[in-house]
């Protein structure tokens, strides 16, 4: 297996965690986003979309989703289970990581993409340049404010997001909401059950990979 | 279980084909978008995101992305198998799942959302009422022009998606593309691997449910 990484964006710092939570070493490449090295030719054979993670399995076949390495990961190293132990918990683990990903990773994302000044005519992640939509940026500011709500409406009747224990859409979350201070979105301090599971998150080990 | 199903809309078709390929019977409820019963008191107690589909577990949870739905039948119902039988294949089903959700699933409902007049005020799914972004559906039209292409690359090295079997990113490209009808959107008469790829869908008999 090769793992292509980036030390400077959230995507492949969930992989990173998930990987770090397995407790697995896989051989890593680094592809600078701030050179640009993620649309250059020799990167882009390796994946077409331009995206970073990248993980090519053991038969050669190119994830470049975390849901997919995550799941690839998962079949061939079972413990610690982070998918989900029997149908219960694995429907809520897809359940709560598709939720986080559409309410909070695609907002911020498209809040930093379109009103960053380093992301100008970037708004969309591949080889295709576009154009930054202020207005899309501002609806997407308000929809982070309904994610933090979301968040702590969730974490108040449960200690993480898919039931008791940790799981991957705990790693979503609290990678995008790290992420989100560079569009200066913070966990508001009224949100204590929030609060109370980003400690514990970032307690962990992975937390720092 | 329940499923909480609607006829007019796609991510409800996604789930109905899905129960269909493993010949499933599960107690129905319809929810009329039409009449605006998905944001009804009644089924905010269910949905509080207020969308469909959406399946209560027989523990009681409640399932509302399709992702999720699958995963959760999948572990209970294994035969046929939809989410891939090893972990190279299961890998490669989320990875393509992933993708025609993001670089498909996402312009065309922004297309259609942003553009469409039934759509006015409703740019976002869910209880809180958005504004259409006129620029979002622009540029969405011309992402979707792009997907196409990327479905045609794919389809040329590939029988289905995820590889030479029929699987869950097959049934989520066939319905949203389906879809996109509203907003005037069709396979490229050029696109011979796509149009291929797309009878073949069409006559499962999981296509009509």
């Amino acid at each position: 297996m090769i793992f292509y990484d980036c030390p400077t964006a959230p995507n492949p710092r969930r992989a990173r965690m998930f990987i770090a939570e397995k407790g697995l070493e896989i051989e890593t490449r680094e592809i600078s986003m701030i050179k640009g090295e993620q649309l250059s030719p020799a990167f882009l054979k390796v994946n077409p979309l331009g995206t970073i993670p990248v993980l090519v399995t053991e038969a050669g076949n190119i994830l470049t989703e975390n849901v997919a390495i995550a799941a690839y990961l998962e079949e061939r190293h079972p413990e610690p289970p982070l998918l989900g132990r029997d149908a219960e918990e694995r429907g809520m683990v897809f359940n709560w990581n598709a939720i986080v990903e559409q309410q909070g990773g695609q907002p911020i994302a498209e809040a930093f993409r379109n009103s960053h000044p380093a992301m100008k005519d970037r708004a969309i992640t591949g080889p295709e340049d576009f154009e930054q939509i202020p207005a899309l940026a501002e609806r997407a500011f308000h929809r982070i404010d309904l994610f933090f709500d979301l968040m702590e409406r969730r974490l108040s009747e449960s200690e993480y997001l898919a039931g008791d224990r940790f799981t991957l859409p705990d790693i979503t979350a609290f990678v995008m909401i790290e992420f989100a201070r560079v569009v200066r979105r913070r966990i508001p301090e009224g949100n204590t059950a929030t609060l109370r599971w980003h400690s514990a998150v970032k307690a962990r080990p992975s937390a720092a990979a």
